[in-house]
């Protein structure tokens, strides 16, 4: 039987990750856990994250997958390391992919990231970006307008124009050529965010970059799928499962297997 | 002491794989080997092929590098999975990072792979883009004009712009929207590449995207370089020395440490 990739978000925002895989590796099975009982994460503690993403990877595990991938950036900024020390196999998260991905394109060496306040404030993309070129500006804004407006469906009114206008008007002055959008609700919004920041600003977008980069280590680790047959993924949800399953397959344009999973809330401490 | 790269090439081509990793991996230490005396390796059988890329490597491991990256697509082609199977560190070739970027960029899913008549031959790339997304398309072409006038420094002229039009023209009636750039000298034909074939398809070249899953594949294994120092890098050619030094220093603009390594050519059979 073939071995999964394991995806989880802090609800759905992952399921573009999905979207992506799902087009660049069709062969790979996915299960997908969205922790959509305690969605957002943005806004809680560091620890209580790490806590929450340690017990999807502890039920995820069960599965028995090749690869576990964080397709969430606050959970990556808080818990990756810790979950990459946890497991024997591979994890990955968004945050390195979209900083190697801008990293090999700015030609100026000025980099811009958008993101949550929790993703921005962690300082994990600058991080990930010195760690790599030590030399490269990095310039963070946090856009905590941008979520609120695709979580209602609102891509392209003049009130989303608008507010992303505003919302980028500090990185308008600044010479930078590539822009990381760190959140994976933001490629929604991408076609406004070029036409603001103008055609000469390359947008990365994580869910294409983190889809490449599981191609490579899979690669690297002889783990690739090699049948012919079409997957048949399975996705979990820890909250309402009607809404999720409605978006999911209106995302992913095809009928999904949807399991809802009643946690049993660890008591804090 | 840090552990190198090592990065083999039939001659100078994979330098510029070299200046990439040097953008984007400034802190990596790079041992470079290039088979002048014995370039080019298109034309050579697969089984020479092989055994000069074993040599090359028995040659290269006794400096401890961490990585192997076959900078050259025919001896991808041919003897990446024999060099895959003969060592215990990860071995990076270049047409898979090609092949991954493409298969991440196309929307028609339609792809264009110029490249040597042996690389060509050799279907590696198709056979790379189908294990990845079997429904893609692949439409291969030699371009045995490119490299001459590469090696002649002749980038701009008209009568490259003739060359390369009439080499392209059985691409300009297919729906390709991805064109990778197989060959590690077609970057400097990009720009004419480029408006031969319209904006509107996206150029794919290997350096940048080999650069990228060096880093990808270093990440996850915890092996990226932390020290802040700038590192040495060390060259290595078998055929005349002035000119390889030559054109490395001035295409990587910087002075290199370059050691001429006289052959025990073995005998065949």
């Amino acid at each position: 039987m073939q071995q999964p990739i394991a995806v989880l978000d802090s609800g759905v925002g992952g399921l573009t990750v999905v979207k992506e895989v799902m087009r660049q590796l069709p062969r790979e099975k996915i299960i997908y856990f969205g922790d959509t009982a305690r969605t957002p994460y943005g806004p809680r503690p560091a620890d209580e994250v790490t806590r929450f993403t340690r017990q999807i990877v502890d039920y995820l595990i069960q599965f028995r997958p090749k690869m576990i991938v964080i397709a969430c950036n606050t959970a990556t900024a808080v818990a990756l390391e810790d979950i990459r020390s946890r497991v024997a196999i591979p994890v990955v998260g968004v945050i390195h992919p979209g900083a190697r991905a801008a990293n090999g394109r700015t030609q100026t060496g000025i980099v811009g990231v958008i993101g949550t306040e929790g993703t921005i404030r962690s300082g994990a993309y600058e991080y990930a970006l010195k760690q790599l070129s030590p030399s490269l500006e990095v310039i963070s804004l946090a856009c905590p307008k941008f979520v609120p407006l695709v979580e209602q469906g609102n891509f392209r009114s003049p009130e989303t124009y608008e507010a992303v206008r505003s919302s980028l008007a500090p990185l308008k002055q600044r010479r930078l050529d590539t822009l990381i959008l760190g959140c994976t609700h933001y490629p929604f919004l991408a076609d406004t965010i070029s036409e603001v920041m103008g055609r000469e600003v390359a947008l990365i977008s994580s869910n294409d970059e983190t889809a490449r980069e599981i191609s490579t280590i899979l690669h690297d680790r002889n783990k690739l799928a090699r049948n012919e047959d079409s997957p048949v993924h399975q996705f979990f949800c820890s909250g309402e499962p009607r809404m999720f399953k409605t978006i999911a397959q209106q995302w992913l344009g095809e009928q999904i297997e949807l399991t809802p999973v009643v946690w049993q809330v660890p008591k804090i401490g």
